[in-house]
């Protein structure tokens, strides 16, 4: 059989069993090649191919619903459904979304990317197919790192209680258990399916040692201690309590084993849980050895620019070094964001707490009414879970809560459902937030530097990379600084790194005085004031959506003064953009030097 | 002794054990007399009379730490700091507030309101401890209707991996407990502290068959087999097993035995949980025989005024009748919604989903994905805590949820953590959603009806109540409703009832052209468009901030095209406003009759 003809999971319904261990091996090594060439999520996938080939193998895709947990674990399940083709352009334009999307397939029954809401979905499906009369089963694939967010205990708590048939399939290839073993293992012996399952546990191979979580190139650092709660959940005892059955554990890649299990939950009437223990990485040497970095995988063209993360990193360390009040948090995202040096240099002060936003929000809150000095290091996407708490729990109070919001603006191949272009709009609407925006790394360390002595809540926010050092006047609360003074009525002013070096690019070519507004909240009311007047124009760029971004509420303000200059804001549209490349998605909004220098142009 | 007497908990250390009963009465009686007067929460309150008085007596507040989550129960604590005096305006401006405020007293330690908040705080204040090397106590007071909120499990997850010494009074006065008892009886029949509390449990007297929540006249409908992970988690064994240690049942109005078990742990150097059994509404015979409308009381001074929530509970059953696919969903606000009848005609279509607005939020774009028709009643401020599940899971995939977003705009006597003004900003930032506001019931109707049709994620915003019907054109998607023509160049733009009638009132003074905005997200741009013209003035209202709300979205609209008309913007200011009079809110904010008078005048 070759993945060529593969066109559908009626297919691989077709062959025997044991046929699927070789469909297996294509898949695995399918993924392996478009990984390599195009980045995504490797370990992860390696590690479900069984798992996914055996619910295709035993269920009616699409008629029975699949919900993938974060969904950067799917890619099996695109190749089953028809979407080799796609795997050539793997999360870039034109390719497929490294994440589950309806658009792309009658398959995806659901869009995901952000962790924990799978249970939610599969009860409301579940849900409906009863309201409607209707019959098909759903499962939910859920991985051990989801269950630290909260939102999946809202949702299990209710699919406990309607006791409808969702089948969750708890993909499970965390080192942590193994490591608890002995905790673990009086909860998990009782197998409930078939005896001759019982022994599975021990037989799995476990090379690992990390544990992985979703967007690129992130994973979990070492912290096994935090997933106690995980752990209590897997024993099948609460499960049963709270009316769950509990089927497990199974060898995540016995597929023959797999494919039972799943055939004998197949029509239950009442909630499953089905335990199956994954390899991190399965038959990729180099992914078993080290699936933490193997786990987001950049591709052969590798992104370029200095990471602002690591500018992050260095100033936390040497902070710490000099304040034993800094703390630094994350929410499982430690090498994303940085944090990897400080993890290991100062343990007691470094706080992971899982795929857990709020918690980790209020928590800062809480240690910055005592005086401690949280700097909370996040990614602009996964920040919105925590938009309550930043409101009512760190701002209503004024405590002085650093969030280093990382990712802001356009993602690249994570595409639509990792955009970080809402976070200007959704911290500046909160009364009492601080926003700021380093237009390069020698600025974002002055801005670290400045926020140790600032006493209020405070974002700073920056995308993944940025290309140029500058040199920058120091910080000054609320001031702007302006780069370059031509002799010019057109005054640009720029939010940020990429907004600043689309202005730069176009002040070659045409006039203009060129401004970093390195804060967004609150504005420079002082320069805007000195340039408000009639025959000037003022251009604001920013890689965030327009609606209630950095020009509205300049706009907003030279508006209740008394607007003489003429405003153009140049943002991203009011729509979701699936651009898997940053350029081409600023582009697309007009956020580029082209655009930019066409306005200036018409304005003469 | 006097209550009048007390004026810090040192007052009360100083008396024998014997006498704290006679001071729990006065308290008691002070409650009642005060709620009936100003409002407030009654029945959670008369709760923890006891509870509280024993913290106070065993601990040394404020350097030790109290974290009452929610904050709603903590009346008796207020009067055992210093602030009787208060009592007489509760809720009330010049008063105390209804939740704890560090404003207002050092002896709260952080300011609550929302829900399952305080876990993660008491954790953050003990880790403040142990890096200061400060040694005090840190004690979180839970209800267990707040542990049915996700937050609450990321922190139970992190404080049993840190193992520092957090206390957590679990405050457990829910009936599903005791009717649950045969499951619950296993787990709790092994007291830790003293054999001699081991046949407290069934000593309590248990008069009471509802759940209370949070909120103004809010309570949870009769669902009792929502809360099965909270019994799972009452488990000591599950509390054990993540580290916490645990104790109880105790009897809550036992003073002598809170006391005892209180200076027990006191000097934990672990998490402890100790699960305390408490009576709604103890010794006040109304509360304790209908504790579910004794929870929010409004005082003597009723709120004025028809309620919207009562419009969209007769819609929803209207609707119900004649479509099958509608389903209700409330997070523990049935009554306050409008909900109650719709849940005993359609229980199966409705939902509570506990304190969980996340997991309600994505269960509704699931439902709606697979064709079912969604409702969810919510307050604006708690639906703060869903925006990434609307952005993400509702607004990515278009899926037609339907928002019914109660208590926008100022909310009064809740005070500034419950005020709704922010979700026009939160809301219309997202893309996709559209979001309108009614003037009256009559218009809400036509709204809910014209939802019906509507395929698309929409938000309806409205306050709590509104005064007058009017007749009205139809719904026309995105086309607002002129409501009066003068002879003017003057055009108000009223987004929602409270911004209509401020409209109205000015209008008996002065000229003007009324428009009622029934769309906030769209805009109705051809109107816009109509009269921008140079001389004209548009003038914006809304009860919502400034920052990315109506008023900014319109002038941000105008200017992108040419901006010739002159805009100005009526809206609450870039601050928290803890005014607990919607009018003085209103007022205050320059939301009112005579500031736009005034600003209509001064154009002449």
């Amino acid at each position: 059989m070759e993945l060529e003809n593969i066109k559908s999971p009626q297919d691989i319904k077709r062959l025997d069993i044991k046929d699927l261990e070789g469909v297996c091996d294509l898949i695995r090594a399918k993924i392996i090649s478009a990984v390599e060439e195009s980045g995504g999520h490797l370990s992860s996938n390696l590690g479900a191919v069984e798992l996914i080939t055996a619910l295709h193998y035993v269920f009616n895709c699409p008629t029975d619903k699949f919900v993938f947990d974060v969904g950067h674990q799917a890619y099996t399940h695109k190749i089953l459904t028809g979407r080799l083709d796609g795997f050539d352009k793997l999360r870039k334009n034109g390719g497929i979304s490294g994440f589950p999307k309806p658009e792309e397939s009658e398959y995806d029954c659901f869009a995901t990317g952000h962790s924990s809401t799978s249970l939610s979905v599969a009860l409301g499906l579940s849900t409906a197919a009863k309201l409607k009369g209707e019959h098909y089963s759903t499962v939910a694939v859920i991985g051990d790192g989801a269950l630290t967010g909260g939102m999946a205990y809202e949702a299990l708590n209710e699919i406990g209680s309607e006791q409808l048939p969702v089948i969750i399939v708890l993909n499970d290839n965390e080192m942590s258990i193994s490591k608890n073993v002995g905790a673990m293992s009086k909860h998990l012996t009782r197998l409930r399916v078939s005896k001759r399952y019982a022994k599975m546990k021990s037989e799995i191979k476990r090379a690992v040692s990390t544990i992985p979580l979703l967007g690129d190139g992130i994973i979990y650092l070492l912290d096994k201690s935090k997933k106690i709660l995980k752990r209590i959940v897997l024993s099948n005892k609460m499960f049963e309590a709270m009316g769950i059955s509990y089927y497990g554990p199974f060898d995540g890649h016995n597929i023959r084993e797999l494919v039972e299990v799943f055939s004998q939950v197949k029509n239950t009437k009442t909630p499953v849980i089905v335990h199956v223990l994954t390899d991190k990485g399965h038959g990729h040497f180099g992914a078993i050895n080290d699936p933490a970095h193997s786990h987001g995988v950049s591709g052969a063209e590798k992104s370029s620019g200095k990471l602002f993360s690591d500018i992050l990193g260095k100033f936390l360390v040497e902070a710490a070094e000099k304040d034993d009040k800094i703390v630094a948090i994350t929410a499982a995202m430690a090498i994303g964001t940085g944090l990897e040096e400080f993890a290991e240099k100062y343990p007691t002060r470094f706080k992971d707490v899982g795929i857990a936003e709020e918690h980790a929000v209020t928590l800062g809150a809480a240690l910055a009414s005592a005086g401690i000095k949280p700097y909370f290091a996040v990614y602009s996407t996964f920040l919105q879970r925590g938009f309550d708490q930043i409101l009512h729990d760190v701002c209503i109070g004024g405590y002085p809560v650093k969030l280093c919001v990382d990712r802001a603006g356009a993602v690249g191949a994570d595409g639509v459902t990792h955009q970080g272009v809402f976070d200007i709009s959704y911290l500046s609407l909160i009364p009492g937030m601080t926003v700021m925006s380093p237009s390069d790394g020698a600025e974002f360390r002055q801005m670290l530097d400045y926020s140790l002595t600032f006493d209020k809540p405070l974002a700073i926010r920056y995308p993944k990379s940025y290309s140029i050092d500058r040199d920058h006047a120091p910080i000054e609360y609320g001031k702007w600084e302006t780069i370059r003074s031509d002799k010019s009525n057109v005054y640009v002013l720029a939010a940020g790194s990429r907004a600043l070096e689309v202005a730069e690019k176009s002040a070659e070519s045409v006039k203009m005085n060129l401004v970093n507004c390195r804060f967004i909240k609150p504005l420079d009311t002082g320069f805007l004031d000195s340039i408000n007047k009639k025959g000037n124009v003022i251009i604001t760029v920013e890689d965030n959506v327009g609606r209630g971004g950095f020009g509205e509420s300049v706009l907003s303000y030279l508006n209740g003064t008394s607007l003489n200059a003429t405003v153009k804001i140049l943002a991203h549209p009011d729509k979701f953009i699936d651009d898997r490349d940053v350029n081409s998605t600023l582009a697309g909004s007009g956020i580029s030097a082209e655009n930019l220098t066409d306005i200036v142009k018409n304005l003469e």
